[in-house]
């Protein structure tokens, strides 16, 4: 049987999970693959976490693993786009194979790192950097292979479905459920990252480059994170037979390529409507294919482990084969960017106002004044002086919509807090 | 670039569908897997279908594809088990690659065909004989490769779950859409193996035995169809919460396999239970990764044959490794089997009776002398002497429920039909 040696740089919560499906299931896996898997290696800063290592050599220095002339695959799990980068860079330069779960990095600077594995006749694997465990880049490159890519619209941070799912079965505010995911450790400290939406628009940008061919990059894109989405909200879109999820989507309308990440009101009988918790979904629209749905969790010690043990038993396979084997290419040219302002789209609308007559009139002025045509407006009765009114739109230009609640919220006599917009799709 | 040449046989709806996708997509294809790809020839009964091929041999005579010298991979696309099985043993001889969708085939004499591939040293592909366009077989083989499978549930044919959709939707019996599925093609002329489970069954068998590393047969599996659902069933099913599909699975049970196909009740929340019509869907739980969700068409003419060129690619990448790359095996000892009559299980029982007093007590009776707890009970009024008993079961052992049957349907002077039972899983 070939032998191949992995060498892991980073035993967090990934890497030690990685460690333990190697030790619980190593022979099976062996069996499987027809290849001897060996763990020569394991770095972390603090090595008193891997001294329980035995057969595994240990260090703090990554170098000791990147240069190491036993070493076929490199798994880098440290994160972060800094030192990270070097490794994978070093690493690639020394032809090793590289396997990563790290989408900041991928999805800012996969272009030089793909140059980079390219140039040294190597490959990359990346399937635990977009949806976990849910094979998502194998999907594309392998099974869909044939595919054009209509669109993909996806769940891919969990955090952020998390909380949509509690706000929604607790019928709580998003400060409240925040607080609670960061005690469960759903939530980072600071959770930026996941909840304005940058983390899923970096898998939005790795898997959009390969659905599309075309190099998609993250600022590009529409990023929008559900900071503002409000319990009234989630109960409106429940009235209305909808749910508020974080969809990321890319697009391809006649060549030309949209990509976003923004909270959707999507109908409850779509798949990923009922996608909740911690759960992640992809939702792929193929000419052949038609519709592919995928599941599964999004990130997570063992899920996260398993999708890097995939991709190192898949190019190790290929790594066999040597020169014979025609290598990935993730190296795209730029894409051409559809112009958001021209995309025909529903919005909610929620104006947060103060309670007196003649405000839903100045607000309908506004909106018909852009060409918004409304669909159904709902005014809250409040308490307070102030009152929400939620409007509907129908299908009208995104850049006309924007410029009128740009409108309305100069409007400083009415108007008290910025305006919440809400996509709505009817058909995705 | 490295070029591999396609033979097919059969140019019936996959294969033309086949045809169309290496046209249409050729060169994307080529790109994307660094291979080029030569549609070398074409066997087909009726020639004239395959007249207008371009740069691509025809023939009538599959032994021309399987015999020739410059094949590298054998597409068997016409189904059956005698001369299907006689391709795919010649082509596997001939040192062909082989791509199939033939599920039947698999299901009964995999065992053979998979034995021949081996002492040949060749490989076999037939991501398309499991749940078409989702990539069922890959996932288990390649994403899935570290996990331990728990159990895998699937909504595996299209037919059923198509006529078990309409039946909702419709509010109409068995049969009356069953003729209208025949209309629209979604169901044969002869549609016994659709309709009676036997399809599913084969596709779980299949699935099985790569989940869990041991054969898993057809004939061991307990299979029954959905031809005894009735429109009341349906409407009950909804009443509580659940909704009827014809769920093929096979769980491992410490060790012992257990794997059926049948009618059963699933909540209406879970993943599942929202696949309708002509989709197909599976349902994995694995330790590692938890559970996983794969949705899409297990059908049709492009579907399939976007499954067959994405086997075509993979095991082609494989060929050029040569000797280096390890082999796949779909080579198992004899599954252990899990004694079905001892599973714990939830049932619908469905009692067609006369109307008159006692009938109730009559049944409850048996199926307390059987330690059948009942947790719910309905009775239909009917303008006939006819009335329907609905009763729901506490867990109890299948064996036991099945008895308490037997015995209750041979009660003649009450029992009007044989009673409906139609499985109920609270969680899976």
């Amino acid at each position: 049987m070939k032998r191949i040696n992995i060498g892991i740089v980073g035993a967090g919560t990934v890497g030690l999970g990685l460690i333990k499906i190697l030790q619980e299931n190593g022979k099976t896996i062996n069996q499987k693959s027809g290849i001897e898997y060996h763990l020569e290696i394991v770095c972390n800063r603090n090595i008193e976490k891997i001294r329980h290592l035995q057969h595994t050599k240990i260090t703090d220095k990554f170098e000791d693993v990147i240069n190491s002339a036993n070493v076929d695959v490199v798994v880098e799990l440290i994160g972060g786009t800094d030192t990270a980068f070097t490794i994978i860079e070093q690493a690639l330069k020394n032809k090793k194979t590289v396997v990563t779960a790290n989408k900041a990095l991928l999805s800012e600077r996969g272009d030089e790192i793909f140059k980079i594995a390219s140039d040294n006749g190597v490959e990359i694997g990346f399937e635990a950097a977009v949806g976990g465990a849910i094979p998502v880049i194998r999907t594309i490159k392998t099974a869909l292979v044939s595919e054009n890519f209509v669109s993909a619209y996806g769940i891919l941070n969990g955090t952020t479905n998390f909380i949509l799912s509690k706000m929604e079965s607790m019928g709580r505010d998003y400060k409240e459920v925040l607080k609670e995911a960061q005690e469960l450790g759903f939530a980072e400290s600071d959770p930026t990252f996941d909840v304005e939406g940058i983390d899923a628009a970096h898998k939005i940008s790795i898997l959009a480059s390969l659905a599309f061919n075309k190099k998609v990059e993250f600022d590009k894109m529409h990023v929008e994170g559900i900071t503002k989405i409000s319990k009234s909200d989630i109960l409106f879109s429940a009235s209305i037979g909808y749910r508020i999820k974080l969809i990321g989507f890319c697009k391809n309308i006649n060549g030309k390529i949209e990509a976003r990440v923004q909270p959707t009101m999507i109908p409850l009988n779509h798949p990923l409507a009922n996608v909740m918790n911690e759960m992640n979904a992809i939702y792929f629209q193929t000419t052949y294919s038609g519709p592919v749905v995928l599941v599964g969790k999004g990130a997570g010690s063992f899920p996260t482990a398993s999708a890097v043990m995939s991709d190192i038993v898949f190019y190790s396979t290929r790594v066999l084969g040597g020169e014979n084997v025609p290598h990935e290419t993730n190296l795209f040219p730029q894409a051409d960017y559809f112009n958001q302002e021209d995309d025909m789209v529903r919005y909610y609308l929620r104006f947060n106002t103060i309670d007196k007559p003649g405000v839903l009139a100045e607000i309908a002025r506004i909106l018909g004044k852009y060409n918004v045509s409304i669909s159904y407006v709902r005014q809250n009765e409040s308490d307070s002086n102030a009152a929400e009114v939620s409007v509907l739109t129908h299908k009208s230009r995104e850049g006309d919509i924007r410029n009128s609640v740009r409108e309305i919220d100069q409007l400083q006599s009415i108007v008290l807090e910025p305006t919440v917009l809400i996509r709505l799709e009817d058909k995705l």
